[in-house]
């Protein structure tokens, strides 16, 4: 091959135009709009375009009058997206929260005493001598569980006084409902009428205050989880059309899909994560993976997408954007 | 500044030698020799040393005979690993197993017939049409489930026909004692007494038919989650010393330093895992985070390490020269 | 080890309180501001919090007339960051850009043709089949590289046309001298007396197109890279304060930070990256890891930080909050 | 919808079955065989499966006697893997180089004197005072640098005394002839005829002593980066066929497929990198991207695979199965 030959292959060109849109971005002349902004993302390509696609799912999660799953890991109410979570149920957008045990331990700490800011990188073993619990780039005193032992207690002695068996959504519910802090996602959630998923409830601190309450006061007190997979699946059954919005992936984005699937899969879905696809976790898995199980449908138009992203980045532009 | 002046900033030199070992990665001369090949990575820099560091934190859990616990997500069973998995209980390198509900459903599924090498690509609606679910690149035809579902509501008449309410540990021993395949996590863990922890048991398949079966049979049939808490806790305060292999990330891998606080932290851990640290999540958290909580304890030797992989590229080479 | 000997551990408690903010995020409650968002952000925890810290140090250069360092990857071109770009060049933000090459090629694209919004998933064989060049989920028709060829020749003509060899710098002055897009990169440099570096001048279309020009009309034209180095050295030392905005990393970044070495290190500098600190990449290496090296100062007061995200993501936001 | 109607979308079932191979991963029992473990990595799934891939098609360049490009980034060379380079060209399995600058450096460096093993968390401010460079978790101490200074001088002095203005090529070259070290990859490559191609010289520390000897001794000497443009094109376009490894991905391994382009693509390509896709870098696309661009071909047997995952831990594990 000469040099002259290589030109088909360089320069190929292209016959027809595509009918896409162009891309392009933001334009900064003149005053600064942040409606604008986000509209522009669509057209600006990579995870903006995402951002973007998943600001007009919600919208239309909202127009459909879908029963909207938020589902997020607990990271989530250790940093400051537990007031925008919070903010979700008190307006009425949310209808099913599903979620890990810590943002159960940490909703509850926040009621009384608030997180630091701290720093990602420390002398961990000195910080243990401190008492002072590294998350991230956030800091959690030690004296905040201390004050949490006790008045789970408290809490205990009312929640298992007539049953001794009882269940996670119970849980969050009647904690919920002791709480005065109108931040508070467990407040909100039991005055809303929001059901609280946490299978796992056991995998914090307040699965360890549960140990030593049984130690100390009553073995026989017990967490039992396959009413509350009925009532989850059930109520999914009841809807005409589901919306899920899953901050961070794990166990609630799945909970939420695998309960949708009974339904025939969720017809909006939203995904914020860091995961990885190509590890084949769960965590990583696209929402075009759940499609291939039945768990989220596939429509003409698109109704899943996922943002990569870290959540505080973008979860406000989704909240500010699409639920005011 | 002129350039004269540049050169204390650009050539500052350096007095003292270092007294650590010089990079040096194989050599390829001669031949091959795996294990040599593993020492080489000690000196190779990047993550092949993070790998030298976990091998070598394994083998001394061994010498100090610690209780080892191996958490690991589902996909791991889902994936080639699950024989590795089997090969370290029916060894006796294991003493405690946690995990999540799909590793269980998955592990049985494997006993009877075997999930299938897929593509990452496909057109997902069409595999729902054929019945073929996607999980990375592997693929698992729907027939699998059928099968399941006959074969846990025959386990499941035995489950519970004594007790209710009932435990995942119980659950996932007794059903491994069902089981006949050699390769079996479940099997190997019931035979040779290792308990399996998963307190999210509805969160798979398994959950699914627990559902079904509490329709159609007996909706007064539960699992309770307290007890394995419990037990989880006391048993490693019982342990002089313990060591972690955590498989990929999430809730096992929580699990396992959450409870060996109570002890006052894991003695050698090994993680393995995808997750970001700059996400502020659990899954991404080093163990150095671990270390200010007091989920693990902090030595003059390094006891702890991270090996930022996909487990499948990782986990052989670690089983291969750890537990050989 | 008994349960309550494991209260030391479980529940130290903490003595001082930490006088860092509170983490909380913004209130949604009332009218929305986007300035207030961005503010909240450093106290909402994680990436957030690392994008206030980006604002506040952009702010500072300013305050402190740095000259200022925008590094990009080309791709940042290829999305809809291009205009945001052009637009801190326009206004007098930025000092010195660096660069690779495709920035060059896809800018004087668009001022002719724009790309088009695309998909992430397609049939590459067909796409190429149809001429149309896929890039994330943008589409690029082959049609723009014929029309870009004709343009450049031209170009190139003039360009060698008094000197044979040429530097890079000049390349891009001059290209971006004879376009007319106000939107474009190199036109508002060439406008704005910005030097754009880009050593690796081959590495894109314009290279694939020297090397046509040289084998039609003329095989002695040259690209010389050492003036263009001298330069950006010297240009360094003159300034007495420097600021780095580093989006994306590779070459450009590394470029930006080693010649500030010779005059002791940046001053201010953020970073915006996905790359992966754990491969030891430079695409990867924080901050800190430069302080090492002497390319970034280390002050009292925080003079450097890392956002891990996608660029299209947040450098909207950087530039609406610290360039307006 | 009640529980029963929900049968059909939770069991499917499905038909046929697959005719793909079983998903089972390495027997640990018996004596361990290395090869027999990468085999089974081919059905392991996830990144093993891709690393088998990549074994196969490495063995495949081989047998098609194809013309083999191996790209690696700076970092590779500053590793462990620097000698894998070496013994790979030494044993004339590699045709072309193409690489960043800092693998020039680093390589002449390690014929005189070691990198050391360092850590990923240090003080840098306090290493700056020691002299101590950080590159991830090795350690450069600064008279490394102080040597090389020297060195080049001599070595420039003869480069540039009969003509001012070279290539990078030569530049490796007769570089690469200066060097005892038969880990060297600049002589391995120098005494095998191999090129090395380094467009962007001056980014690195040979740049920083290019910019020194022009200010001490002679400012007209210049590095022309066309030629060597043209000489990799041109290479290209007489090979039957051509084999890709990219360790490490940004310049050069987009140089090497751009240059593919010219012949109609290559014809087998393995990345291996940690990018990641969703931000449309060139670091981060899949090769598929690059087949809708031409600059790899789409083969009926897979061709072209990507290995994500830090290069240390996989790279050796290629070498020992392929190039053995
Ligand atoms: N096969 C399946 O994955 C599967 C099947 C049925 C149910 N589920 C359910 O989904 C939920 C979430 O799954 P999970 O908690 O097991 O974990 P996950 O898949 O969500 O993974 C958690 C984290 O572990 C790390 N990780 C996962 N795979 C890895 C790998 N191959 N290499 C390195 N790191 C890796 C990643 O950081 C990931 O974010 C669970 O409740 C589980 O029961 C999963
Ligand atoms: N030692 C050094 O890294 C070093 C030294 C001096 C100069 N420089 C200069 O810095 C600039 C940027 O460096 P670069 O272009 O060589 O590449 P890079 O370090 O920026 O890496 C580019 C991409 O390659 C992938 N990658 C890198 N290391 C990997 C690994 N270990 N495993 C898997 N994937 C990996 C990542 O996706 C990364 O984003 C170059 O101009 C170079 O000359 C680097």
């Amino acid at each position: 091959m000469d040099a002259d030959e290589t030109r088909d292959n360089v320069v190929p060109g292209s016959d027809e135009e595509l009918d896409t849109p162009d891309v392009r971005g933001y334009d900064f002349r003149g005053e600064f709009d942040f409606e604008e902004l986000m509209d522009s993302y669509a057209t600006t390509g990579f995870q903006a375009t995402q951002l973007a696609e998943a600001i007009d799912i919600a919208e239309r999660m909202q127009e459909q009058d879908a029963k909207v799953y938020l589902t997020f890991t607990s990271n989530i109410i250790s940093s400051g997206l537990r007031e925008a979570v919070a903010y979700l149920i008190r307006e009425g957008y949310v209808d099913v929260v599903i979620t890990t045990s810590g943002s159960l331990t940490e909703d509850v700490i926040k009621t009384a005493k608030p997180f630091k800011m701290g720093e990602w990188e420390a002398d961990e073993a000195e910080l243990r001598e401190q008492g002072i619990n590294r998350l991230g780039n956030l800091f959690v005193p030690s004296d905040r569980y201390v004050w949490l032992e006790e008045y789970l207690y408290d809490f205990f002695d009312d929640f298992f006084a007539e049953e001794k068996i009882r269940t996670p959504t119970a849980f969050a519910r009647e904690l919920g409902e002791t709480l005065e802090d109108e931040d508070s996602v467990l407040k909100q959630a039991a005055d809303n009428d929001v059901p609280v998923y946490c299978p796992a409830l056991t995998d914090a601190e307040v699965g360890n205050f549960l140990y030593y309450y049984r130690q100390a006061y009553d073995s026989e007190v017990g967490i039992e989880i396959l009413d509350d997979y009925d009532s989850l699946i059930e109520d999914g059954l009841l809807a005409d059309t589901t919306g899920l919005i899953a901050v961070g992936a794990g166990l609630p984005k799945h909970h939420a899909i695998m309960t949708n699937l009974f339904r025939g899969g969720a017809d909006y879905v939203v995904y914020i994560s860091t995961g990885m696809e190509g590890d084949g976790s769960l965590s990583g898995a696209p929402p075009s993976e759940a499609v291939s199980w039945g768990k989220i449908k596939e429509e003409d138009e698109t109704n899943y997408t996922l943002v990569e992203a870290e959540a505080t980045l973008v979860f406000p532009l989704l909240v500010a954007s699409a639920f005011k």
